[in-house]
C-alpha cells in the first residue's frame, strides 16, 4: 500500500501500513541474521541527497539499499551542488530524479522534502528537514519499542530532555498518539514541549509534563532520552543544574522496571553515562541498528519486490 | 569502434561512432524505460576523479555505471587527494588506473584529461576540463536533437548568451560543424563566439552573429539558451539590460515554431523562467535526463559488452 | 586462520597467515587479470571510515570490496561526522557495526584503530592510525617482494629517507625482522630510527645505519624510497643537502643490481625523477596497483568465501 508513496511526515504513514512496516522490518532482520542475499533491488538507484550533513542517517539509508541489492548515488557536499550556482530545488530535483528511483532528502530547512516529493518523478523520503520531520527516525524508535513489548498499546513512556527543539521527540509524540498510551514528558520548564503538539495531541493521549525525572522512574516502561544542547540556555548555572539531574547513570536505571527499555536516538553525549551501556534495558544501540531493516522495509515497500 | 578508446574531446568521436553511440543510447533508454536489470558491467569499476566539483556530472556518470550493474570508486574531496601532499597528475592517473576499468575526470584545467588519458591504463572519459572540452555534454545535447528530430541536417539552430566563456557551446558549436545545419549565434557583444572557434566551423556552417534575440526566435528549430555569469561584466548596467533581454518567457516562446524545442545545460539561474517548464518545447529536463542512457551506451561501447 | 579477525598492527599477522595472504593474492591478481567476475562478497558491506583524508588507501580498499562483488558505506568528510557532536569514537563504532560486515578505519590518533576493534562487533582493518600502524600497507609491500623474489629470506633491504617519522617504515622493519634479512637503514642523521624499533628488531635481522646512499646502492636487493618531508628540518641548509643526495636519478640506477628493486610507498615528490619510472626495475606503481589484490585476500579470509 506504500507503493510508490513519498514518505515526508510520519503522518503520511497511516497505522495500517506502520504495521506492514513492522511486519516486513522483522523479515528484514530475519534477512540480515542469515547472511542472506537479497536482490530484490539490484538495478535500482537511490540517491542520497544530503544539503546538511548527516553521516548516520546517511549511511543508514545506504546500508539499507546495499542489503537489498542495490545502489547508490550521493551528494554529501553541498557547496559543490548546483545549488552553489543558484539553481532551485525544484530543478535540481527534477534531475535527480531523472537519475535514480528514488531520493532521500536531508535539508536544512523545514518544508523542503515536501517541496522535493512536489517536483520528483520517483518516491522521496524525508531524511529530516529543518526543525520538520524526520519521520524514518520514529519508525524506527516505534519498531523498537514494538518489537520488545509486542504492543505499543498499554504502555507508559517517559520521554526526557529538550523537548522544545527536538523533532524527534514531536514526530514521535505525535507518532504516539495513535495508540492507547501514557506519555511523560520530563524536561527543564524552559525545555518543555511546544504547545502546538501538546494541543494536537493530548485528546488523544494521556499526558503529563514533569521537571523531576524520578517522578517516572520506577513506574515506565520506555524511556526515551534525548540531548540537551548548551547553546539553548542563556543562564550557565540553569544548564549545569538541568544536565546533571537528566544524565542517566546505574543507579537512576537501578529504580526502573526489570523489563523496562532505555532509548536514545543517538548521538550521545553525557545524558547516558556509559557504565549504563552494559544494562541489559539500554536499548540504544539496537535502536540505531533497528534503522536498517526498517529502511530496508520501508525502500522494499515503496519500490515494490 | 569506440572499444578501449578514451574520450577526451568531441574530436575523438568519428560522426560514425556518434551514430553509433545514439543507437546504443536508444536501447539503454529502453532498458530504463522497462526497468530491465543489466548485468553488462557486473565486476568493473568506475573511477570516478573530480579535481573540481560537479555534482551532476559525477551521479549522471555514476547512475550510468549502477545501471549497467558495475560498481563506482569516488574522489569528490580533491583537497583530501594526494595532489595535496605534491603528487602529480601523471603518478594519481597510474594508481588510479590500476584501480579501476575506466576513469572519468574532470579538472580545474585545461589539458588535464589528454595528459590523464596519456598516464593510464584504462581509458580515460573527460568529465570537463578548465575552458577546453566537456565531451560527453555535447554528446548528450546532439542526442536530444537527434532523438527529437530523427536528423542533425537541415535543422535551424540558435545558440544563446555567454558564447565567450562557455567550453559547452564551444564543443557543440564545433560537433554541429560536421552536419549540414544553420547556425544563429545570439549574445551581447562583449560575450560573442572566440574567433578560432568560428574560423574552425564557418566553411562547413551557415552561421550568424545577432545581438537581438527577435531575429531568430519565430525561425530556428532548436534554441540552445546557456547561463550569463554575472562576474564577466565589469558594467552592471550592461549585465541588466543583457540579462533582462535573454530572459525567455512563454511570449518568448509563443513566438517559436510549434515543434521546436528548448535547451539548456543546466543548471539554470534566470534564462528561462520557470513558467516555460510547462510549454512542451521545453526539453531541458529531458535534455539532462539523457545524460544517464548517453553515458551508458559510451562506457558500454568503450569497455564492450 | 584470519576468519573474523580484526588487523590492527602487522603483529597480529602471522607469519603463517602472511603467506597464506600472499597464496590469495596471487589467486586475486589472476582473477583480475582475467577479468573475471567475483561474487564471494556479493550481500556484504564495508564501511569505510576516514577520520582523516586519504583517498590512495581508501579507493584501493573500495576497489578491493567491489572487486568480490561487494558494496561499501563511506565516511569521508569527517567534520560531518557525529564525532563533531561530541560522541564517542566508541560509540559511532557500535553504530556503524551494525551497519556493516568490515570496518576499515584511518584516524589521525595513534591508538584509534585497537579502540575501533574492541568496540566493534564486525572484524575492523586498521588503515592507518596517526604515529601508529598501517598493517595492509606492510603486508603490500612485503607481498611485492616476495612476488618478484619468490622468497623474503636472503635478501638485503635497504630503506632510505625520513626513518624516524615513517609508519610505514617502522611496520616494515618490524615484519622483515621475521626473516633471514640484511637491512640497510640510510637516512639524514636527524632522521635516524627510533631506538625502540632498533631494539625490537636487532635480535633478529643484521641492521646497519648509514647516511650515504652509494654505500648500499650497488649491493641491495630492494631499495625502499620514503619522502622526506621538509617541515621535519629546522634547518633548511641541512634539508636541501639531504634532499639533493636521496633523490635517486637514473645515474643511481645504473649502479643498482640489474634484477633490484625500487619501492616507494607513494606519493613520490622529488625522491624518484620521473625518468626513473622506465627503468624495469622501478617497481612502485606495480606496488600500488597491488594495494587492491593484497587486500581482496585479507577480506576474503577475514570474512570468509
Amino acid at each position: 500500500m506504500l507503493e510508490r508513496k513519498s514518505i515526508v511526515s510520519i503522518e503520511d504513514v497511516s497505522t495500517e501500513e506502520m504495521f506492514e512496516i513492522f511486519r516486513v522490518t522483522d523479515e528484514m532482520q530475519g534477512s540480515i541474521d542469515k547472511k542472506k542475499r537479497l536482490t530484490s533491488m539490484s538495478g535500482r538507484i537511490m540517491s542520497t541527497l544530503f544539503y546538511e550533513p548527516s553521516t548516520r542517517t546517511r549511511m543508514s539509508f545506504e546500508a539499507a539499499m546495499h542489503r537489498l541489492g542495490g545502489s547508490v548515488i550521493s551528494m554529501a557536499e553541498p557547496k559543490a551542488s548546483s545549488a552553489a550556482k543558484g539553481e532551485t530545488l525544484a530543478d535540481s530535483i527534477r534531475m535527480f530524479s531523472s537519475y535514480s528511483d528514488i531520493i532521500v532528502i536531508r535539508h536544512p530547512l523545514d518544508g523542503a522534502a515536501r517541496l522535493a516529493a512536489k517536483f520528483s518523478s520517483v518516491p522521496v523520503i524525508n531524511g529530516g528537514d529543518g526543525s520538520g520531520q524526520h519521520p524514518t527516525q520514529t519508525l524506527l524508535d516505534l519498531y523498537t519499542i514494538y518489537h520488545s513489548f509486542s504492543s505499543i498499546d498499554g504502555l507508559k513512556i517517559a520521554i526526557l530532555g529538550d523537548l522544545k527543539y527536538g523533532r524527534t521527540v514531536h514526530s514521535l509524540v505525535m507518532a504516539l498518539s495513535r495508540f492507547d498510551v501514557e506519555i511523560s514528558l520530563v524536561s527543564p520548564p524552559i525545555l518543555r514541549i511546544p504547545d502546538y503538539i501538546k494541543s494536537r495531541v493530548q485528546d488523544n493521549v494521556k499526558l503529563r509534563e514533569e521537571t523531576d525525572l524520578n517522578e517516572v522512574l520506577s513506574n515506565c516502561d520506555v524511556l526515551y532520552v534525548t540531548r540537551i544542547q548548551k547553546e539553548r540556555f542563556s543562564d550557565m548555572n540553569e544548564y549545569n543544574s538541568v544536565i546533571g539531574t537528566y544524565s542517566i547513570d546505574v543507579s537512576d536505571v537501578d529504580k526502573m522496571k526489570k523489563n523496562a527499555m532505555i532509548l536514545h536516538p543517538l548521538p550521545r553525549v553525557d545524558e547516558i553515562k556509559p557504565t549504563v551501556d552494559y544494562d541489559p534495558r539500554s536499548a540504544y544501540f539496537k535502536q540505531a541498528a533497528n534503522g536498517v531493516p526498517v529502511r530496508m522495509a520501508l525502500i522494499s515497500l515503496i519500490l515494490g519486490d
